[in-house]
């Protein structure tokens, strides 16, 4: 559920009346029943929210939202749009919560609603955010950030559009001392077991503007990856810097040695346009900015956060609290929506780029996936 | 013409077809005749092209492409698609030209075709590009380049979005040691006057894609500038930097001291996100790629480089030579056409903001907007 006090609930109410998502996967929200019975009221349905203990009690009935009570009462008195430690402990609680279903295999995937740093921390949790958590907990020692938007409006490929970050939360001058060739080499390597998993799962991508999908022979290409320069036109021969020769080349050079199918370095700005057209499935990008200013501009409501390296699949909503326009119930829910129809979409393809796998579906037994929304 | 083995060359002649052009301004190009008609034969038209010593013999007619013979005849030699010392001085001797057109006001604004760096270099001029080349013979000392696309598409303002960059062509890791707040303040002075002569000329700006635009009252509101951040997330309030508090703050705290009408520093991939919806007319980069990125997606083929702080109107298409299609007949004539127009247009304005001017019209008695491209 995320913070009680931003947008967090008001989505998850939102995107619960949308029958593809019901379709997709059942789902229980980790959280407060009465935050979540508020955002009800505030968006005016009429779905119903009950109380769950375990897996057996979420009612198959789409017009009742169960809810595993998992954090403390007084996460109902967070007043709404303000930092509150009450705020950061509630969406610490919903994420322990969660990851305690996913790990015991009660869930097939976690799905994140937006929190608060400055909350999360005054709470005493000094995390940048849910994955370096999650990364904890499950022991992941190599995981990257994946914004991902489904094909359509301006992403044209044949599986949407991933952008795997090298770097993420920390300052821009930082970063030429974190990026080394293992860690983009490994970077590519997640941005390609992505993109295995989405070509894994049959059914068509979700299309947040109704776009026509490139036919099926293309998914027996494979995974195609660029990788961004980290100077202005890579480089231009070494005039512009040197990382490109000295880091990227040999991560990509690794790469291509490992069967992936790779570009790059490449300049940033071109690279990211073309790969909207349709020519890359996956971008690997050096740090924030570089992938966030493309993929915000191509669809920052229907963006997805995706976690890749962990054993398990997680996606968020990639956008936060929101508390300029929380609790208003003007909250575009487009974001959660494809954050639970991506989930899963990767929890039924098996996940393949979680577990190294093939790419078979292993859990195709299950009548329907399972997400928990924290 | 820019570099005769690139498609600055078939651009033009491609433009030429566009009656907007046209009706905007006389243009003459500078260059070499014998390449301008390999091109016009390329490209299938009937244009002739003929040769013409000064302004008084530029036709009316459209049907014909007045060329100023101001390269060696080797110029024509330089095989296409090919880094060559000839190339690069044929483009260095073109821009001169047109320079001294402008100087002498023959000419009203100058439009560049791309050049290859490595040609120039080659040819033994040492400089990034032409805008170096500019700022030198002009004795400007603070230029800044704008990219810049019309209403239409992707961009939603009422005079299209402007991106002014801090800095340029340089190692991003150089970028810490070059931005000062002194630079930032004099880009916002910079895209502020961009904005007012964009606002001044009542022609209603060209839309690459016919979309309706915003009514004229809007037109007396002023500029809306918003300048980046330089860290993601703004710097997270000193976590991921403090490059916003130490010299971005600073200068927009000064800019508005002087009666801009500025926001930031903000996020740089929410702020572009706004800015392209419409919130913003002009937004100030920190670095190449920031702005580069965004303006690409938005609108690559149709995208204008503007120089700003020249005492001379300059545009010039926003992509390079590009060898990998260059006299094939496939290049995308977009760009070359926006950059002619919004020479005309500022041209019209009176170029106020590089004059520090009122935006009152000063060459309002012209029949016509006379631009040289070269």
């Amino acid at each position: 559920m995320g913070d009680p006090a931003g947008v967090g609930p008001e989505t998850i109410v939102g995107a619960w009346s949308d029958a593809a998502v019901h379709a997709a996967c059942r789902a229980v929200v980790m959280g407060h029943p009465g935050v979540l019975r508020r955002a009800a009221a505030l968006v005016g349905t009429q779905v119903k929210v009950v109380e769950i203990a375990s897996p057996d009690e979420v009612p198959s009935d789409r017009s009742t939202i169960p809810c595993l009570a998992c954090c403390a009462h007084e996460a109902e008195q967070v007043p709404p749009c303000t930092i509150d430690a009450r705020g950061g402990q509630a969406a610490f609680d919903a994420l322990r919560a969660a990851a305690d279903w996913v790990r015991s295999r009660q869930a097939d995937a976690v799905v994140t609603g937006p929190l608060h740093k400055g909350a999360l921390w005054a709470a005493g949790h000094r995390y940048p955010g849910h994955t370096e958590l999650l990364a904890e907990w499950f022991g992941a020692d190599e995981v990257a950030m994946m914004l991902y938007l489904a094909s359509g409006g301006g992403v044209a490929g044949r599986v949407g559009l991933g952008v795997v970050h090298a770097t993420l939360h920390m300052p821009l001058r930082e970063v030429f001392g974190r990026l080394t060739s293992e860690r983009i080499a490994a970077c590519c390597r997640l941005a390609e077991g992505a993109v295995r998993s989405l070509l894994a799962c049959r059914e068509p991508a979700e299309s947040h503007r109704g776009a026509a999908l490139n036919d099926a022979p293309q998914h027996h290409e494979p995974p195609r990856i660029g990788v961004c320069a980290l100077n202005p036109h890579a480089g231009e021969g070494g005039l512009f810097g040197d990382e490109e020769e000295r880091l990227i080349a040999p991560a990509v050079a690794l790469g291509k040695s490992e069967g992936i199918s790779i570009e790059g370095p490449l300049p940033a700005d071109t690279l990211l346009m073309r790969a909207a057209g349709g020519e890359f499935d996956a971008v690997v990008a050096m740090y924030h900015d570089q992938g966030h200013i493309a993929l915000k501009l191509l669809g920052m409501h229907h963006a997805v956060n995706v976690t890749l390296g962990l054993p398990v699949v997680r996606t968020s909503v990639a956008h936060g609290t929101a508390f300029d326009l929380a609790w208003q119930g003007r909250a575009e829910t487009g974001g959660m929506r494809q954050a639970m129809l991506l989930a899963a979409r990767l929890a039924t393809s098996g996940a393949a780029h979680q577990r190294g796998g093939t790419g078979s579906p292993s859990r195709s037994s299950n009548s329907a996936v399972r997400s928990s929304i924290s």
